[in-house]
């Protein structure tokens, strides 16, 4: 490794905003589905739920700053964000297992609108093989290594049961893929150099309810505090 | 309202904090999975993909404060946040939409660990009702109010295409469900006092790409340090 990598390294950003960036983008294309231009910081980091110095000092990594009275420029900082993350290129994806939640990630139009392209769904079951979803057609695991190799594809999605999840990650990273996204509900051991990132689809849900909890204890709160005032509230 | 609900909501733990909670549990039972009973901040930071002076900061909130020299104890620390976010506590939930994603959802083990019960999947095709779907019936849309009043449904899930969304979430709000969970692609408006949060599938894999990117770049710098060096590299 020279140090030329290593000072490449060094301009990384850190992880915490890198994680933040594709919540910015979320919130920048409802602003622009809302037909809103332009933004204050107060206003994107509203509408992406982080306080706004967090905010600016996230975006001063891209080096975007807005511009004072007027704010940020939604179109472009919504590039800016997009070029940094790399969403601007276009990124070959496969699927692996085409159940219910395969199906619904293939009819996904989040992926596309963001750059990833499926170039193949792929199952272990040969009775699935030749099955067309979202207009792309679902072809046998064992065809794995040659997609990888014809369309470069450097990224994974596993939507397999848990008991599948590690030998089609152990197929993927032999065959070329180095980032893998996991749904599946099980723990995956890769080699290093090789991302995994695993989708909880209740870590929404769980923000939910803490919301709920909290409104649950205001309005308890509010029901004693108003009980004693409450007409036939002397029993 | 009163100055004790007031107090009650000077209480509130940072938005930015609750978002991370579900993360460090997720990290938490990645641990106990691996058979690991205790951990430093260090650890489970670099699990959740935080940093550490962070990590210790959101559990300050908690009053979590680990033990010097010896660190969290998982168990007692995944209790902790788990009573804090409120997923101790069960959370009946209706998913509205049983196509593909709605299926996937109502088999997602994630929801059941963590404390969402599905009561009820409902479908607006009137054909669909009595299909069983993870064992529970599929049921009528129209059945809704009655549902939410029966199980005191406080949480709704989206899953329906991004045209009947507001609609549903219409019904839900004057159902009486005040947290809703959309995974369709649109924006909801919704009155104040009703919290919804948007599923965006893609952002794992945003941060996936951020990361190849990065490591395509450092590997295109490695190449042309070595290429002079490299044999027959003169032309």
């Amino acid at each position: 490794m020279s140090s030329r990598s290593s000072g490449e390294n060094a301009r990384e950003i850190p992880e915490a905003t890198v994680a933040r960036l594709p919540v910015y983008l979320r919130a920048l294309t409802g602003l622009t589905e809302g037909g809103i231009a332009t933004c204050s910081s107060e206003e994107l980091a509203a509408a992406a739920g982080v306080n706004s110095a967090k905010l600016r000092k996230d975006l001063s990594y891209l080096g975007s700053y807005g511009t004072r009275g007027v704010g940020y420029d939604v179109e472009y900082l919504t590039y800016q964000i997009a070029r940094e993350i790399g969403v601007t290129q276009d990124w070959p994806v496969v699927i692996v297992g085409i159940g219910n939640l395969g199906h619904a990630l293939a009819n996904y139009s989040g992926f596309r609108s963001r750059g990833f392209r499926v170039v193949a769904l792929l199952d272990a079951d040969p009775a699935r093989a030749g099955e067309e979803v979202a207009g792309i057609a679902v072809r046998p695991f064992d065809e794995l290594e040659q997609i990888v190799a014809d369309h470069a594809v450097a990224i994974g999605v596993i939507a397999t049961p848990a008991a599948a999840a590690q030998s089609v990650a152990d197929r993927m990273v032999a065959s070329g893929i180095s980032s893998i996204l996991n749904f599946a509900p099980s723990v995956l051991a890769v080699p290093a150099g090789v991302d995994v990132r695993k989708v909880d689809l209740s870590i929404e849900l769980q923000i939910l309810a803490y919301h709920e909890q909290r409104k649950a204890a205001v309005e308890a709160v509010a029901a004693t505090d108003a009980a004693p005032l409450a007409p036939g509230g002397v029993s």
